[in-house]
This record gives structure tokens, C-alpha cells and sequence, in this order.
């Protein structure tokens, strides 16, 4: 049976858009899960910003979305409290060798530029996923590097050598509050460790 | 003309959803907006959430939502940083005398509640609508309330003789933070001044 070339094409793209960075996301939610219910911190993803368009109503409380459209966050996705601090960052997920800039979004880097302002915690979980390495970057490093280059992306060395690695356990699955605790409430957190 | 009275019913319905607690909202942005302007404050409304059940894709970038519903929020609808404290609010305005209890789901309570376990700063925006007075109540007071009551909801006198009359204003509209500010970080405010 032959399928005319664009419908497979279609096919083969939900595909891809619909598993793009599900794995770290679904790896900080359920690490934030387990320091929700161990009393560590209370940090909660913000839902998708969505357009809606077309609504219908059965009645007031069964409103149905007919006509809806993802925007583009203005914020970062996650925020929370750690230890009274406030926290915030950004998650992304890369096929790619370094970490393309285009994935944050400028109103994204105002934020959190704001948020240091405001002495809160702010920072970026960057995965590159094929080789399976997950780091944090300090927002003051992020917003320096883009401040200072006028490249396009970050290159893998500079999370290599001026990043945390966060390990990958079974229980939490990205410990990295364990950082965030070593490196703006004191303690020494190895590099890479 | 004559229209069939369950089409008049649908209209009727659609008007009052859509600008059911619009008021409220729409003030509390345009006060957050002011603070972020004049970098008193970084607060945002999160995201309604919403469970996704059809996409169609154009291509990659142009995903549109054919199918989608409301959900329950597990958290509260605002939250920032001030001073450097984690602040964490759910707004909610009423046409009712009293405030019912059925307004804030038990998620939300818990949530308020380990917010304020976590040294966060947590309260309640309240505005009656029919008289046009808005109260921030403490978040400890609203459980303090919950728990020691079994009312369906906080009559009026309560926040009359407890809470904080925000008072409205041209520019900010609401100045929600200026309570914050004396409540939590010392100084003093004078309830319904």
C-alpha cells in the first residue's frame, strides 16, 4: 500500500514534536514530586501558556476548547521556594553538541536577569540528551555568556568546565536541589562529581 | 424574532463565564505589570491549566489545539519573589455577601499551607464584587479559619474585622505589596485605612 509522501511526513512529525524534551521534564516532575513529599521544597512546573479562540459551553461548568494555540512563555517554567528562597529556572532538552541560544527566548532572559535583581535563585537545567548529561548553569553564568558572545550557542566545553553535572539517580531523578544548596546556602559542591 | 430559548440560555451563560472574576484579574495584572515596570516586585499569573486531548499539526511550529478542557488548578494563580521572599497568592472574587469556602480547593489550602511551612509568604486576594471591596487575608488566618470552622464560607464581618482593605488606586490599582510589605517586613498597617 502506498501513503502519498506528505501524510507520512505529517506522521513522522507529531512523532518527534510530541516526545521533544518529555524526558527531562518528566524527570524534574517527578523529582520535584519526591521533594514536594520529603518536605524539601515545594517547586511546581507552570502550565503551558495557551491562546484560546473557540470555546463552546454545555453549561458554566463544562466549558470544551475547540480552538486553541501554545504562545510563547514569557517567564521560565519552573519557580518555587527553597529554604524561604525564591527559585526559578528554565529546563531544555538538546540533540545537538552545544546548546543552541535559540531555545531560550529573550523575555525568558529578561526574567531572569530580573529575578538575580530581585536576589532570588535563578538558573537553567540543560540536558544534552545524546550523550545523556544533565547540567545546571547559574543564571549569572548564562546571562554573562550572552551578554559577552556574540555566538549562537554555548559550547559543550563551557558546560563541561564551568557547569554542575546533576547525576541521574533512581530516587530523586535529578537531585538539583543538592546544588542549588552548595552553591547559594554554602557547602562545597565538586564540579563534575 | 423569536429564538428557541435554549440557544438565549447558551448566550446568557457564555457573557457570565467569561467575565466571571475578569475584574479582579485584570487589576491584579496591571498592578503586577506596575511593579515589574518599576522593579518593586516580580509577580505573574501562572497559566490557566488546561488537559490537551486533539493536536493537529501544520508542522512543527504550528500546532493547533482542536481539543482541550479546563483542568482544577493543584497551586495558586500568582507567585513572585519580593525582598527576596517567596510570595504566593490565589485570587478569587465573589457575588455573594460572604466568602464561600467552596471557592479554593483542597489543593490550594495544602499548597498555601507548606508555603507557609517553607517561610514563604502566602495570603488570599478577595474582592466582594457587589460592594467593590477587595481584602488580603493571611494565609495562616484562612486555615487557622478552615480548620477551626465548619462553615461553608468566611462571612463578610471576618474580613471587615481581620483582614486588609487594599484599597484601589489609579496607578498601581491595587496595592496589594504596600500590606505585604508592612505584614511582613515590619512597619505598620492600619486595617481598612
Amino acid at each position: 500500500m502506498k501513503y502519498p509522501s506528505k501524510i507520512i511526513k505529517q506522521k513522522q512529525t507529531n512523532i518527534e514534536f510530541a516526545n521533544r524534551g518529555m524526558n527531562l521534564e518528566n524527570d524534574l516532575n517527578s523529582t520535584n514530586e519526591y521533594y514536594l513529599e520529603k518536605n524539601i521544597a515545594i517547586i511546581h512546573k507552570k502550565p503551558t501558556p495557551i491562546k484560546l479562540v473557540k470555546i463552546s459551553f454545555d453549561n458554566e461548568k463544562n466549558a470544551k476548547i475547540n480552538e486553541a494555540y501554545f504562545q510563547s512563555p514569557s517567564t521560565t517554567d519552573y519557580n518555587g521556594i527553597y529554604q524561604g528562597a525564591y527559585l526559578d529556572f528554565e529546563a531544555k532538552e538538546t540533540k545537538t553538541k552545544n546548546f543552541p541560544l535559540a531555545n531560550i527566548n529573550k523575555h525568558q532572559i529578561f526574567h531572569l536577569n530580573k529575578i538575580i535583581e530581585h536576589k532570588g535563585i535563578a538558573f537553567l537545567i540543560v540536558r544534552f540528551s545524546k550523550i545523556n548529561e544533565t547540567y545546571l548553569i547559574k543564571g549569572e553564568d548564562f546571562i554573562e555568556f550572552v551578554n559577552a558572545n556574540t555566538r549562537k550557542s554555548i559550547p559543550y566545553s563551557y558546560f563541561k568546565e564551568k557547569c554542575f553535572l546533576i547525576k541521574e539517580n533512581y530516587l530523586p531523578r535529578l537531585d538539583y536541589i543538592k546544588i542549588v544548596q552548595s552553591l547559594y546556602f554554602g557547602g562545597n559542591y565538586e564540579k563534575n562529581n
